[in-house]
């Protein structure tokens, strides 16, 4: 009863036009141009190279599309069981029209030549696109991309910080800093003008958000006017060899500046918590960084007392952070969950995570998902991973358990999918 | 299947009489006067104002009963996905035969005058508890109550003892206890035997619990004679402004105090872990309150080990404790789990804990539940949620996976319920 | 049609012969000699103390096997719900053919003699091997085991590690080892000679595993020459009451030599990661340990980084590590997901903590489970609790909500429970 209950719901929240609220896309090439495209998603990559495969082997470089397809094909067999693997097959079913159940020696060729017929349709990113039922697609644009060129009202920029906040050190980033904002870095009032100019900027080309993923030890609070001044000096003085007490220092300053501007600008200040970089640094590209579970959202406190009028959605890497997530959501009014993450972006922990935000947290205060893609074909089988997942909440605990009516739970599934997007976002008409 | 075993287990488990071992009542106006003392609770409050609405709309002084439910009821669309909200539809339809759906601007008023006409009945203090099968409710008492005008039969005295341990540097609370107890609480000396006093009074009133909640960070250890002595001088010399160390140490030492004391009177000293206070400032009453999940009972090793004889009834705040709580109980003959605490009080977080502990842990050491209620209405719709969670663990795991009779099922869920709360707290006949 | 189709899958998995990858088995008293033996199990003794036995009754000197028995009897009451007292059933069920519901003061005799009966049948160790349908068993050897008298290819050698990392400050230890390797072990070059040495000992006699238990605060590192001499000195002078630090690094050091050995001579690595020794020193025989639960794999970062060719099969205490324990698998090559241990290994963990690895982490890298056990008797019932719930997630996640065949399904199964035993400890053929 359940699984038809489940597979009813999810029918009906599969006819929603979506708006994808966190990817990785390029604008100018959004679509995949081969299934190396595809298949050299870090998830395949990194899996391939866990279950065996040597780095240099899928990195090598000069490969050619069709040769890296072939070589990371090599890897599948050990992977199929994973549901990063599923999305794969999905895409090829929903997008590509191949059913299959395994990519392997055998058969990769013919899907490698039956996906480049449907690559090389000029309209095929209008296709996917209509395919996937996506409206508009954010993005994750560096400080000081132009935000040339491209419909940013499909394609929606979103102001990405963490280089300022932590690479202020780097030359290269001071440099492109002050040479976009046209402004002096070199002092705090110049570096807050700076940041005031690239607000202007983004919220001028249609900006819906300020985002920033952190690390687990990252404690944000207000750094006082001296304090950020030998800070200042000490990183514009020795750059990356600055003390690393100093580039914290600053680090917090600007972040807190980030935080003003996002209150001045009316945007949402997406936090993305939990994040070590290169951990693995002997592994693939993008397939590097792990994490430290044991984080608080009580680093966060300063924080989001100070800024009441800036709303915060808040994803959280590991699952273990996520009653902490829901607790702060349903006290703080400026504190939203945030779809489902990276490590913790699987149907096990986004069930589970979803079901305990969905029977706690107000219902206008739920982002259910984001594809976190780099390619559009990502976004179908991703968001189709979470309708299932959010069917079966619906169908278990708010039909089922509390009685609800299917209408009641599909009304309530489309709020969290698309509804609050729009709200939190800006996007009411 | 499993579905209407489990409502067959609930209705068998639904039939008892309880005994709630924690509570807020008052017991000199335990039943709800308004409307507005239901939709009062925090947990409405709190959620409308984390759901956008401005905690003066809430707390404007001098606003009727009637005018606050309508400002209340404004803010209940955003939350009627909650399971709190559901607690009361569920008050509403079984203790008031109000049958809704929603409670909204079209609707409140005529709710409210229902409502009304019950709460004016006299007697519907019985009705209530009747309606809700209770017979015996405990209280969190100030140290200095003096438990006079209510049957200590039905409303059982409990030492609530946060003051004592965590405000002991407030000249206000020292001249309590100094009152009540008719001690010199100048000396350590004094001190000890102004909480011997007390606990003479709340065991001579029928108390049978000694109660505290303590935050994140708490370690309790025995502190010597000699640092307690000058933690006690910097206290009473500096009140709220002494050294946090020497609030901390005697804070422990009073601590250690009343374990000690426990042991003496025979009274479980239940320890609620892990909440943080006043970390939201600017939310409502009682809304402010939440947590660092990275605690461990680790730091209460010390406390089990010294206080063999002492049990100790142990709620955790968040769900990732509870494995934690689950394990020592499994080795720590003192060491009890106590129901569903606050943040971890909502149906997945319940299901999932209690079938972790109901596995693993002696069944004469699982306190199902407690409502944590401060009116009376509150416990039929909580203790209902409780019970369709233990119903559908008896019923999965117990009966359907380790194959159990229906029969043996619910004598196991009768134990958790009410009679390890009899066991524990010393009301066997 | 879950549970149908659930056992369906146990039966074809409870069809395979298996390799126990990790137990505490003496190969030279493999099985039970009384039914004591089996109800000394920690974990019914420390569980019956937990519910409320005193340890000097489970524990007088002197009791006869049969009088012990007796004792623990009257403590099973009330630990009938625990899924540990139902291993017991089952290996009464399975292995003796004994049906009963309870063992209780009214039938336990009954049980003893049945049981004894089979126990005292001279071929009962292959009866309860063929029973069982265990084909090879890993020990946990100590450091100077000889590792004589018993058949290797059955009772597969594994050299534990402990006492060298932590223990290596009491001078019975170095007597020991000096012994044992005819090594001097007053250098650190002597050190590494004698570990050495006790590796070619090990490998030579089958092993397939070096192993050790570690505590949640231990952070493995390379320690420096001069460090590690001036830490053996200290050791060497004051053994046990050496400087807490000085022991620390040079277990670190022992730590990274046992490493490079495992690199050298090709073997695994296991890891069991995050218990506290004697955490209730009153508690019985085995059962005083416990843990706190605030550890990370980010702890092992320089480890696996450092040992690229050493597989770390890594075991977590806690089921809160485990979403690390998933993410670190998919990401460094070297880390494998070993079984469900002690405090995570009961159906509610193992089923969560499974399905988060089964949907992650690629399939040639998951151990499913290994008994831990003392006595033969208990691999039955604790395999098949594991495979009830690899049964169920293959059922849920793999065929009703992934579409797999449950042919695909089994063969999945089968490379968890065995296939990946034999690839990683290096059983092909």
């Amino acid at each position: 009863m359940s699984i038809s209950l489940s597979k009813r719901l999810f029918d009906e929240l599969n006819s929603l036009v979506l708006i994808d609220p966190h990817t990785h896309i390029n604008p100018l090439s959004p679509a995949s141009e081969t299934l190396a495209d595809i298949l050299g998603y870090h998830y395949y990559t990194e899996l391939a190279h866990s279950a065996g495969m040597p780095r240099e082997e899928i990195e090598a470089p000069g490969l050619s599309p069709k040769e890296k397809v072939g070589r990371i094909v090599e890897g599948l067999g050990h992977i199929d069981n994973t549901v990063q693997f599923s999305w794969l097959l999905e895409a090829a079913r929903e997008l590509f029209g191949i059913e299959v159940e395994r990519i392997d020696p055998s058969n990769w060729e013919a899907v490698y030549d039956a996906v480049q017929a449907k690559l090389d349709h000029p309209d095929w990113e209008q296709q996917v696109l209509a395919l996937s039922s996506l409206e508009a697609i954010f993005l994750t644009n560096d400080f000081d991309d132009p935000l040339d060129g491209f419909e940013t009202s499909r394609y929606v920029p979103c102001l990405r910080t963490d280089e300022l906040v932590f690479h202020f050190a780097r030359p290269s980033v001071r440099e492109r800093l002050a040479k976009c904002a046209s402004a002096d870095v070199q002092t705090l009032g110049g570096l807050a003008q700076a940041i005031g100019q690239r607000f202007e900027h983004f919220t001028a080309h249609g900006a819906r958000a300020c985002a920033i993923s952190l690390p687990p030890n990252f404690a944000p609070h207000e750094v006082g006017e001296a304090a950020a001044e030998k800070a200042l000096s000490a990183v514009l003085q020795d750059n990356e060899n600055a003390d690393d007490k100093d580039k914290a220092t600053l680090g917090y300053w600007v972040f807190w500046q980030l935080a003003k501007h996002c209150d001045q600008f009316s945007l949402p200040f997406d936090l993305m918590i939990g994040v070590n970089r290169s951990v693995y640094p002997a592994g693939v590209f993008q397939g590097q960084d792990l994490y430290d579970s044991r984080v608080s959202l009580i680093q966060y406190r300063e924080l989001f007392n100070s800024f009441p009028q800036v709303t915060f959605p808040i994803s959280v890497l590991a699952s273990v952070t996520n009653q902490e997530l829901v607790s702060y959501a349903w006290i703080f009014p400026n504190v939203v969950c945030n779809g489902h993450w990276w490590y913790s972006n699987t149907p096990s922990f986004i069930t589970g995570d979803l079901n305990a935000r969905m029977e706690a947290v107000p219902r206008n205060k739920l982002i259910g998902y984001y594809s976190d893609m780099y390619k559009l074909e990502f976004a179908l089988p991703k968001f189709n991973m979470f309708k299932r997942c959010l069917a079966r909440v619906l169908a278990e605990h708010f039909v089922q358990s509390m009685g609800w009516s299917e209408t009641r739970a599909v009304e309530f599934g489309r709020q969290i999918l698309r509804g609050n997007v729009e709200t939190i976002f800006g996007f009411e008409k």
